[in-house]
């Protein structure tokens, strides 16, 4: 299938309500992505079934605060530079490019990238949702080297990174992106086609155009919404779709440390007789009341506008915002053990274990 | 003229005495380079003048905080790696090194990797003593573009970093650092050795041996030491050397921030009369005396045990040490124009215009 220019607001929409809160603001991606397809042309969006086992499968996506990305735009070149300069290292070239997460900017820097360089997009990422650091992507999970990796900011300048593991190649970019002023972008984890299979989230690009569809036709209908969601989230792997409360942001305790935007958030029910804590950490982590969780991580919580029915992403979160707490639960990628010792609570310092969404409240 | 083992006592200790405090601690880096040369054998030492004017001169150094080098340190291979890395991507071979300041690590790291490596060291450097950033070499002030730089720590991670300018370059690797744990070995500044004839202190190597030699001989003579010294520094083009004060350590305030050791160190003379101020950035900047100052960079501040004589680095400066404080006037490299816009005291947050050794008390 072709992703044309049209779909692109739809793939940002959506994948803002995949992204947990992360990933990047969707309007000035969306923005960018379109100028840059009327110029370049569409982007063939590849299922995992058709790609060849040999073909070389690169990541392309921005690392660094959400925040930041609200006055310091990219100019739509940084994943091309980033990808010539991973090709250049390597001496081949790549065949197809993918998300390493759903995010609003980050399913998109690879359509845009893809555009210009002429390659196909996979359908698919490493996450299913956003997560903070590189070493939790799938990828990365079920073995994938993240390195050599290339990282460059919108004046081109940057660098080719290698490293023993993720966490350290993590540890590199994040502080290299606080010197290229809180946001970069890379090329990364370079893995044959039968390797992409086994380690991607599959079809969450598709996914997030069929969900930004459905939150276009209803936006507003908080409730149908729902009902339509359910059932195309279940269908491509994910757990059920459970609003936790509907009610209004009565304190946001915000900071930026280490490249992260942090954030403590409480949300009051309307009707004054519940309090919810909202951990984040670019993204949305934990939702708890009185103490006891009602989901966390890697299970998704979305917020949307409860006026609206539209994704909120973090950075934009605001004191008196009237929101819906929407939890979903993760894919299976993101539940086995071995997935769970990267990206369960413990790794973001919440001191229990997973419990999936199915078995709270 | 060749670099023996037996001269890298006194090449680092001649080194610590010229790098105002900071250029790594000398003894940790000594033992290093003894033991490589006895495996790898001598290094030749290479007059400006006898170098080629095509040959490809590249500069091998740490960056980070000097303190942490006293708790990780290198494993030798570090400059190696970061040459082997910078070559890769140049795709032709150093055919020199260089240090890019004089520093009790700094001046031997070069050594030790031309010793593994089979290159020439040149007898010169870029700061003719120690300064705290990429941009502050005079290769750069000169107009050599500090990167393509590669960059290492002592587990091979690494990178491979481009960008516009000097400035933005140390940014990368200062925040690079301390991803590597707060230390770092870069190979950069890639030049001719036309060009490196141009932009170099010239016989800062060969003057840190003899300097080391006179410490050594006059161990505890501090007046004699400063006679034995004056002609010394003079013939190499550096300017007077003065005692400022000699006292003790009454106050050190210090701190971490940004990937530099910084410090306020407060010396009261013996006699309790007066008590002058130190400002170190990983080296000693300025001193002064009821907000007056004594001496300030570029111009050189070296600390040296009141007892014995021997140069105190600032990381191992500590409360209750008798100390005399030296200054000395810059070469005139660090003291054009040019170079005061980079290496002055304005650049270093000092509100001042530099005034020369010779022209203050």
């Amino acid at each position: 299938m072709k992703i044309r220019v049209d779909d692109i607001k739809d793939i940002a929409l959506g994948s803002a309500f995949l992204a947990t809160g992360g990933g990047g603001d969707p309007m000035i991606s969306q923005l960018a992505t379109e100028q840059i397809m009327r110029e370049h042309g569409e982007v063939e969006l590849l299922p995992l079934s058709e790609l060849k086992d040999s073909a070389t499968v690169v990541a392309v996506g921005g690392s660094g605060a959400p925040s930041i990305m609200l006055e310091k735009m990219p100019n739509g070149m940084e994943g091309v530079w980033a990808l010539e300069k991973l090709e250049a290292h390597l001496g081949r070239k790549a065949d197809a490019l993918i998300a390493f997460e759903v995010g609003g900017s980050n399913s998109l820097l690879p359509v845009m990238t893809a555009a210009i360089a002429g390659l196909p997009v996979v359908d698919g990422d490493g996450m299913g949702r956003a997560l903070p650091e590189m070493q939790m992507v799938t990828f990365s999970i079920y073995g994938v080297s993240g390195t050599p990796m290339a990282v460059v900011d919108e004046f081109g300048d940057g660098a080719l990174i290698t490293a023993r593991s993720s966490e350290k190649a993590e540890a590199m970019i994040r502080q290299l992106g606080l010197a290229m002023g809180g946001q970069c972008t890379s090329a990364e984890h370079v893995m044959d086609g039968a390797t992409t299979r086994q380690v991607t989230v599959a079809g969450s690009i598709s996914l997030a155009l069929r969900i930004g569809q459905t939150l276009r036709q209803h936006r507003g209908e908080l409730d149908q919404l729902i009902g339509q969601l359910q059932p195309e989230l279940r269908q491509a792997g994910y757990g059920e779709l459970r609003c936790l409360l509907q009610g209004k942001v009565t304190d946001i305790h915000r900071s930026m440390e280490g490249g992260f935007d942090l954030a403590d958030v409480w949300i009051d029910s309307f009707d004054g007789q519940r309090q919810v804590k909202l951990a984040v950490r670019n993204e949305y982590l934990m939702v708890s009341e009185a103490d006891k969780p009602l989901a966390m991580v890697p299970d998704l919580i979305t917020l949307v506008d409860s006026d609206t029915a539209q994704p909120i992403t973090a950075e934009r979160l605001r004191y008196g915002q009237r929101v819906a707490i929407l939890a979903i639960g993760a894919p299976e990628l993101l539940r086995t053990e071995r997935a769970l010792q990267v990206v369960g609570p413990r790794q973001f310092g919440f001191d229990t274990d997973f419990i999936p969404l199915s078995e709270l409240g």
